[in-house]
């Protein structure tokens, strides 16, 4: 199928192709994983296909509490249909708790709760290393208007309030995480959507009791259980996929 | 210990006593319940004990995500130290999808859900039935200032966030619920923070996959078994208490 389609762009973790309809693409998830601005790369085997299922359950959730996404619906094991949107070149970070480079850039110990919750802009750039900026650059620079700020901000806060609540509720703490949004031209209007993912690749997870990590963090620091801690995310969402109907290339016996 | 403290005022569900600070009050939670404006009273036993828990839990996760709160801490099974604070005389209550009064007032089958969320305030006022207002009547009355709205829903959708986020994450669908607010003076600030209770008897809160009621309702309507619902939400929060520390009054081969 994907060898009919055209390829629009390929990621670091996702293959975007044409959508059926003008204004969709598909969205295909890779088991390729990078860190540290693609330094570090290999593979979570899995991991696609639990992220396409993960962002189609947060993205769904989220959309039904009225933050508006991309997402239109899942296609199968490893792609979902969604809008076409113009990508705003930043990645926002929520955190709640101190950790990774906000941990080493201040010297506060990982794990700490941090006064309140912080949003962060990084200029979407691997050229660059996707460098911090303040909202001064971002307008300066025209990659977003104060309206849009004003749009992201709203919605990031609302998508923390509302994801920290349904980790909590299944024993995991919402660290921090890094979205993206775009532009949605409908008609004569034009809004600001969540775009890209939701999933273990792009949040920190940590167990509520152990403090255990449950995401990519996993993968970076060469922890091991790599795909066992993705899949333990998908387990307590309640949306573990059958392990019969994955996507497999034959009978566990013949590999 | 209750003999020597100073009763402030009961109500419906609670007593407050005279806190051991200035600026304090000690909520006493009671099993007593009443519905349809004290037309219908009734006991639910252990409801004081499980509320004061669940209202616990709560205020404590809000108070984390930094929604500002009365709660203290909890002092004993049916107590709990808060800061006084001046009430703000207005239920307020948000609805994600259609039930109780709101599903009568405009004929909407009880469990569509509505178009957004719908924040609505009523004068808490039991002579009057507690009406429902508007903005006008609340700043025209004096009750609270277009400031205090402003934070009041500010608050309410922030909550609403993120209890539909944890209740979600536990398999419940959080339907609506009713909160209070109050000013709290502190040197020479004046702040609005959340007030009262947070519990099963304020929210209508249904099994995701059932739809069975585990709030209020059950004792409403009469459906039996509303002790037991209450006790699975709190099973289900993690926060369950053991069974054999509760206020009994003696072994039960005694009672
Ligand atoms: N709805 C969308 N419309 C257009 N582009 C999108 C949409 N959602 C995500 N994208 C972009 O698609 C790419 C997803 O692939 P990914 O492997 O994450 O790429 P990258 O390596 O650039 O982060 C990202 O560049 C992201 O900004
Ligand atoms: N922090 C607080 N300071 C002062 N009053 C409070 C505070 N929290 C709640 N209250 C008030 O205490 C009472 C709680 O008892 P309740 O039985 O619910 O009363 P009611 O029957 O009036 O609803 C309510 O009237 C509520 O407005
Ligand atoms: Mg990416
Ligand atoms: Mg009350």
């Amino acid at each position: 199928m994907s060898s009919r389609r055209r390829r629009i762009y390929e990621g670091k973790a996702k293959i975007l192709y044409e959508g059926p309809e003008p204004g969709t693409i598909v969205q295909y998830f890779k088991d390729d994983a990078t860190a540290f601005n693609n330094q570090k790369k290999g593979t979570i085997t899995g991991k696609g296909v639990i992220n396409n299922r993960i962002s189609e359950y947060l993205m769904t959730r989220l959309n039904e509490i009225g933050v508006p996404t991309h997402f239109i619906r899942r296609l199968n094991m490893r792609e979902q249909l969604v809008r076409q949107v113009e990508i705003i070149p930043l990645e926002v970070v929520v955190r709640n708790v101190a950790a990774g480079s906000l941990a080493q850039r201040f010297g506060i110990p990982e794990g700490q709760a941090l006064p309140r919750s912080i949003l962060e802009f990084y200029y979407k750039n691997d050229q660059l290393g996707d460098p911090m900026v303040t909202e001064e650059h971002i307008t300066a620079f025209g990659w977003a208007t104060p309206q849009d700020i004003d749009d992201i901000v709203a919605l990031a806060l609302r998508v923390n309030d509302f994801l920290s609540g349904l980790f909590l509720g299944i024993g995991i703490k919402l660290i921090d995480f890094k979205i993206e949004f775009g532009r949605l031209y409908e008609e004569e209007m034009v809004r600001v959507v969540l775009a890209d993912e939701i999933s273990p690749d792009s949040c920190r997870l940590w167990d509520l009791k152990t403090n255990e990590k449950m995401d990519k963090d996993r993968f970076r620091r060469d922890l091991g259980k790599v795909e066992e801690a993705y899949q333990e995310v998908a387990r307590r969402l309640g949306i573990l996929l059958d392990p019969g109907a994955g996507d497999h290339r034959g009978p566990a016996t013949v590999q």
